[in-house]
């Protein structure tokens, strides 16, 4: 399996709170997980409650499960909520169908992990994420 | 870890209790969790129902989790059923989304552990709950 | 369903406290279930760790789940290992097999509840809760 | 709350890798969790297995569950296996009964969090951690 190596998750967390940091946002929580939903690194921010991690690991892991973005399994809770309901029982670690959970991929578009945020607006979470991943040079799933 | 002590836990419940009772409110059900959402203290009053008890722990965690009133909570449920939804999954002990649960910060802001009611209306159970943190000389975070 | 009141909750854990403190024991936590395994009552010392209230509970309710005390739970586990760890898959809440839960009940022998205490060895757990059953005027069940 | 830092935590993380290559170890994983049991940071070394980060989280919740290191836990496990499996019920994200999990203090004791490590030998993931700790001027509790 081709994944995100420690040094990348590392970078990718240290991207992401810096830009989250630039925009003032709230304290946000930032998880990277490989393609298998299983965690690479996490770093939460101080001041950030207690559920974030699960939160953002969620996000990421629902992307991974799914193999769309956490935002498309928000939109897709929407229009059909009994569907994405049904998932909850299905996924070790949950699926949170909100914004900020992204796939990262390489050039090629092989799948190498994923990146979770959460603690602002879910908007700002996956902006913050996707600046991260360009910054890494990788690209979104 | 800063939290509550048993001596405030218990003084909080005692308060509730006698703002419900001179209200003259159905019984409710009192809990104290510590900053992690684990259990102080609890009373249920006689006559309250079996699973009052983790009702109201489902608010206090539910706030902690969040780091916002269980009442805000609720609005959020409105808002995004799904996203609330999907944290039944990831919080140990459930999230309850309706008011009654409120954090507990001492005059700084720091976080002491959160109080959780239910019982009668939502309403009535937060308002027993704030006046009990006013009560103790505690803040609402 | 007959069943305890606050206040003998609230006084059984008050005398089981009290005679921890005579001993200079470890910081307890005491919980008091109905007969259907609800919370009525819980106090957690300062002190004592976070999965405390738990493990009370889980003393406390596997009493009432199997009718015996969770002594005699604990006995069964060493004789019979395989059926009591059947078990945790069953019981809400969980059954810990260790000294310290005692079902409580009046003079005519009915079940009232049962008290769970932790903190210290499971012999001194126990030993609080029966003197505090006595000092109460209730029975071991 | 009074916890560890995000700061610390990761060089807490940081302290554990840097002992784990001095001493040639397998890859190994780290966290920090707060003293509720919730995560702070984790990094997971390249090479290291799939569970880890959950073998590692169950080290260092366990030792706040109960209040010891994991390593004590692991000692109860032998003695007293029938209690030890019972708490798995009870615990959010398991209890690993096994060196490696070690509570972290401050100067005066107070509980800040805790470290889980995995990937060697029980004793040689409990040494790094117990390393980083007195590199970071804090104390195992």
């Amino acid at each position: 399996m081709s994944m995100l190596t420690l040094e990348q998750a590392n970078k990718l967390i240290g991207e992401t709170i810096d830009k989250a940091v630039s925009l003032s946002l709230k304290p946000i929580t930032v998880v990277v997980h490989d393609p298998g939903g299983h965690m690479i690194a996490c770093q939460r921010q101080d001041g950030a409650s207690s559920l974030r991690q699960k939160l953002a690991s969620g996000k990421a892991c629902g992307a991974l499960a799914l193999g769309v973005s956490s935002r498309k399994i928000g939109e897709m809770a929407v229009d059909r909520p009994h569907f994405v309901a049904s998932l909850h029982a299905l996924a070790d670690g949950g699926i949170v169908p909100a914004a900020g959970g992204v796939i990262v991929t390489d050039a090629d578009g092989r799948v190498l992990g994923a990146i979770g945020v959460t603690g602002d607006t879910s908007d700002n979470d996956e902006a913050c994420a996707l600046a991260a991943i360009e910054a890494c040079g990788l690209r979104a799933g």
